[in-house]
């Protein structure tokens, strides 16, 4: 490979060359070979070309850059927006902790973009921009870095995240009405129960949902805060006056989202609780969501040993031995995204505990753990509700089966004769393979009329 | 020890004699060796005996229970409350994951309880109250259950996190404010960084708890939200019309907490996403004092070999070896509750995920996890703030010394002579052992007059 | 209250007069009112009089304590681990992280109760052994406390986990061969799949069980390894010369347990590795257990509408409301605990990555949660086997029902006919609700002859 | 895009001309659009192809396969093996939860790539080799996932996280054997405490690292248990006499590992504590990479207000706004990893435990996370070992200055005057900011000569 020399602080890099990089990326790609190669997430890159394209804003707004240096910052920032660059970040999570390399690549590749836009070879001529000075002006890694993580977390929230999870929840309240009078046995302990319908046992999942939405949209406010404007430390040094505030505008302007900037710098900077705060709420669905595709697989159980009152999709041959079989997987598949999340959950809360004076240095990982958790979460709903909840179906003829057989139906008799006599008469049946009217009558608890009167299940729900 | 013979469903047990508990307490009890006795936290049951006067009340508005009946359960149930009857609910934790027995333990205990009252032993007489016919009408342990934990959560988070939180809160603000004006050098990667102020430091401990305080407000309307009225599966069944409300009304104005019913039973049964979403919160709140409780350990490290910025309490001797040893043990107890609570939330969460069908059995877990969780919160808050955070001061002298050595003031350079200049500034200063004005001059970067105009750590706050 | 006065190295403290606890567990006390009071595992008490006994016999033995001193010293632990002291301690988990006041805690009961036992009053006459120099000698809070941890968490283990999992496994086995012979439908997806025995099935748990004691018996030397005579930062100052081999000799004595000294100190008081590994495969054994109990509950499950292949023992009634209910309480009980013990081992974990420098403060937290760990699970292991597993029983009739209506058994025809045309014959009888048979020989594939040779759940497992 | 068309036993699906996947996977990569393409690690297509290449000889063996068809199936297993075939798998971790489509991705791929080798389209010509019948010959998905989990997992532990812990061990060990003699400052609760040698810190994390590799390789024989030939359901249906043994020999031939077939089948489908146990072991590696991570930033911590005892190699410019910062990089990558090992650990524990019946439907999130964490930890400790560990120098001046200094020198004047009198040195020492030895012979406690004969910080080590 050819390479041309670049320059730091700590002396001279060999730089492939054609890339755009300079010589700070290339030591972090030298010096951290941590996993698979640019593995930070490409959120994060373009939550980092929205801040710099603000930044360069913010500044000429305030009369610290000129507006030749603003717009050929812009102009790489929308290049890297619009993907056209997607090569040239190589950097990966396990880097330092305060994402410093991550921003320094953002700076090198802008710097040295904007050389050849202007017409020149990488390196070569009067630079246009210096990566330092100018890209990164008003600006240190320990604020633009959050400030990124904030841009990417709060945009898959709204863009997978909360599309997903609203659009299983409308199927699902479809489906809570569709089937609102189809009776059915409840179970509790996984044992026989009074009996509900379909349409409430569904109701419940569409409840989990909404109240996770809630929660989940009552951490945006926390979110929505944005540590640049901070610097190194949070107090703001050399940064121009109100900038902190007029950046945040722009960055709200361009990502069309209600971004502000942070109260307060200090927390912005030496923690995250915000996004522990957000992926909380996107544990909480989890916890739900992984309810709701049990409950589901449960249901849909058989086809002729299982449960099975339900029928859902068959999407693909399910074994490679058995033939004919019909697997839940999307459950799975949903499930198996719940428990991804769970573990993110733990590696975020610990990672937010480690923040040490004015710097927590867990970044990339609180970033990646929660990207990761909000785009699975969102692509986990659409691909159950396309491929699964949507085609659910009562088994109608299992259901009435069951209800009719159950021995729970006995609890409409607790308000007629007592809880005590009620029990003799189901544990009868149970042990005589009795239905609970032969009882209740041979018993001579109840009539057969009053039997009838009293145990319906219809009356029951 | 003597016994006396109870009956229920399933036969007789020996009871011990002086014991308000009837059978299914004592199966429970013989059941369920499991942990220590009478693990279940007295807060539930505390919660249940509001809940059951409350079931008394709402079933005697709505005419299925004498005013008899209701007074004598009214009764005993404000007994419990008073602590009266502490000794006498012995089951544990680990039992059926739907606190059925706990619920059977108190409707037994004020069945029996109000007979004695009544003037008769305990099984002798006719019965003035039935513990499943009369103190449990109109519900179910599927739904009393999750009513007590609802109650219990709240009332811990009201009565001991919110305010314990509240007091560290008040005092860390009052020391940022008081020590606004005290420079200090700041770090990020644990490396000196540029200055701030001590005030700026305490303020984003400030600002960190109160943004957990308000994420902790944002769960509790779902927090209070009560299944009860839901019964065995969320359908309602056994119970008058409009009971539900009634009965929420009732618990509201007894415990004086804006409690509502549950809009979907259903949910309230089978998930318990409202303590997984609260408890979520208090894992924030966790994270939040993590990082300042270990902030102001290593702050407060020496006394002559650390970093020595702020003096804290000396409460006790610190080693039973190394004498006038003192330690920051109220820090120590402080992270290691917020260790204890990041567990609790992997137990609770996962919990959560575990309901089946029409009920989650792992109520009795979550309620203690959170319960647990919420009382030391607040506990170590009120401890940390009385016997550490009121008594924070700063070590001046050291703090002037490390400021006034810092090469990281350099960073003021940066808009005068640009990011390079400053930084072999440093590095030169760093390497020879120099002060950063002795190696700017030298270096012909700056005079010695603009030096001082232009690095002055009171101007980078 | 009557109080005497004690004096420690910060001052003088009122304690009450007739406790043996001097002024640092007094100043701790009123330091630390977090959570219940007396929350110190006694466990952990008990573990301490071991190693004090043992330090009493090492300093004798090396010539720095007298044989007078030595049998005072003696003489009081013999007491504490006979439980007559039990109401002597306490002092709360959430303390200094080094556990150093429990230290004191049993040096201050030690020399009081000594001086009773003397004949003086607490505090009376002279000294007859002194808290720090006597008590505490060749010893620190450092390596005092840790030795205490692996003490009292190997006793758990050996006494309380391994016992009840050996007893559940020995169940487990006998019942696997038992029913070695019982054909039943297997499943997998949660759907119908090949048969196995209902003997094969239990014996997949039997082989869980196996390997996580296994895993745990590995872990063992580890936790073997004590950290007496490091005293405070490891390197053993102020210990005599083999004092750590001989104390250690003298702990396996009284305790029956091979005890050796750690090879290393510096690791055994700055990290707590040996916890976390012992934790670690605590949580192994409640993995598996998790999955044993809830594969039960759901082959119990019905009794008519669920899955209903074996019979589980009735212990209790099951429902406040509905009359004759039983519930696979055991199941739920045990699960619960496995579900504490997850969390457990992330607090556990947590707390094991937060040693700084020579010392890991978090030891109370880590101690506390190993002992309840292990204690739940060997006591839900007891009481999960005697109320649950051993009487477990097949229901011959539903699993033979099961076995005959299963469509894939056609799996039997893959290496006769290939796997497509099998598959077309489980998905035309399950269009039709039809038989394998049926629709075999409809299609023309197999003769009825063959049919009944090949599928044959008997020759299937 | 060009496609052709494939047919499965569901029907027929368009698939991408070129490509040699065929119906099933086409449908997995339709139905499960979940994170990014590809997800499912390259380490188990090429486990997948060991395993498949070693049934082929297995069945060849047993006399069920030709050899043409044997030898069809192991050139292209070669092949995948050489990595030739990477874009030939297109699919997600989020799929069934049994792995059955990446079963089935490998086995299509194996049947037309062997097609086209034999100079034939794909899809064109009789088949060389049928997917089903051939490929996946005495096979199943449910014993094949497992099998390919276990030599992924136990490859990358072999070949990434024992050679990389081994690295950095032996850097550590050489340098706790370099600075044996070096005295420091003990640090115990982060405060002064008696003095070590900063070998004897150093030898503090070798122990650890050794501890935690003896961990790791206690759990390898459960890894090299495999699954395949239990088939299905772990019974072995459509195998031939003895293939499990066969199959598992000439998979440790081809991988040169340890392999054996796991005694029992049913647990090694139905539950994976395998992985589970393995994995405990990483975390437990973890929790000690980020104690020694953690001390060295600390210990390296300054350059001039922080503790300074160590110099760590600057391999990069810090910070993008403070000119000549250096920081700790390489400790926060390794921090890094670890947090995202424990909330691994959480993710795979939670999947351990959610095997239902005779299968365990998590399989390819615990294989992603486990291939992850052990990849990580061997990549971080080999970077951390080259770029940091072995640059650890001491800061000779430094240390000495602290240790000169320390208060808790008075430690050593214990055992010649006692805690008490001792205590009051140190403490009116600190009270004035003088010397021990000047208020100990102010105090009269002690002469001149005593103190400097006692209180010697070599002879306390």
């Amino acid at each position: 490979m050819d390479y041309r020399i670049e320059k730091d602080t700590l002396g001279e890099v060999q730089v492939p060359k054609d890339k755009y990089w300079g010589a700070q990326t290339e030591r972090s790609r030298n010096n951290f070979k941590i996993g698979p190669e640019a593995s930070m997430p490409h959120e994060i890159i373009e939550a980092f070309a929205y801040l710099k394209k603000a930044a360069a804003y913010a500044n000429f707004d305030l009369n610290v850059l000129s507006q030749e240096k603003r717009d050929a910052i812009a102009q790489v920032c929308d290049e890297i927006i619009a993907g056209k660059l997607d090569d040239q970040f190589p950097l990966v999570i396990w880097q330092t902790g305060s994402g410093t390399q991550s921003n320094m690549n953002v700076n090198e590749v802008i710097a040295n973009r904007a050389q050849v836009l202007a017409g020149f070879g990488i390196g070569e001529g009067e630079p246009v921009l210096k990566a330092n000075d100018d890209v990164n002006k008003s600006q240190s890694s320990n604020d633009t870095y959050p400030t990124a993580m904030h841009i990417a977390a709060y945009k898959a929230v709204i863009e997978s995240t909360i599309p997903g999870v609203i659009q299983l929840k409308n199927t699902l309240a479809a489906k809570a009405k569709e089937y609102k009078d189809v009776v059915k046995i409840g179970r509790t302990h996984l044992m026989d129960a009074t009996p509900l319908t379909l349409g409430q046992e569904i109701s419940g999942y569409v409840a989990q949902l909404e109240h996770g939405l809630k929660a989940l949209q009552h951490t945006l406010p926390h979110l929505a805060e944005l540590a640049l404007g901070g610097t190194a430390v949070g107090t703001g040094l050399n940064t121009p006056v109100n900038y902190d505030v007029v950046v945040a505008k722009h960055i709200a302007d361009f990502t069309k989202l209600p971004f502000v900037t942070a109260p307060n710098k200090f927390e912005a900077l030496a923690a995250h609780d915000a996004i522990v705060e957000t992926h909380g709420a996107l544990k909480q669905l989890a916890v739900s969501l992984y309810k709701i595709a049990n409950d589901i697989r449960m249901l849909a159980s058989g086809p002729r040993s299982g449960i099975g009152e339900i029928i859902i999709p068959a999407n693909e041959p399910g074994s490679s031995i058995m033939p004919g079989k019909v697997n839940p997987t999307q459950c799975e598949a949903l499930t198996m995204v719940a428990a991804q999340v769970l573990g993110n959950d733990v590696t975020i809360s610990f990672s937010g505990t480690q923040g040490q004076y004015e710097l927590n240095v867990f970044k990339p990982v609180m970033a990646a753990n929660f990207i990761q958790s909000a785009k699975l979460l969102g692509d986990a709903c659409v691909s159950f509700d396309e491929h699964c909840a949507q085609g659910i179906e009562p088994n109608h003829k299992r259901i009435q089966e069951l209800v009719d057989n159950s021995l729970m139906l006995v609890t409409a008799l607790n308000t007629k004769i007592g809880y005590y006599k009620a029990a003799e008469i189901a544990q009868t049946a149970h042990a005589n393979g009795t239905t609970l009217k032969e009882e209740a009558v041979r018993l001579g608890y109840v009539t057969p009329e009053d039997f009838d009167l009293w145990v319906d299940p219809k009356k029951m729900i």
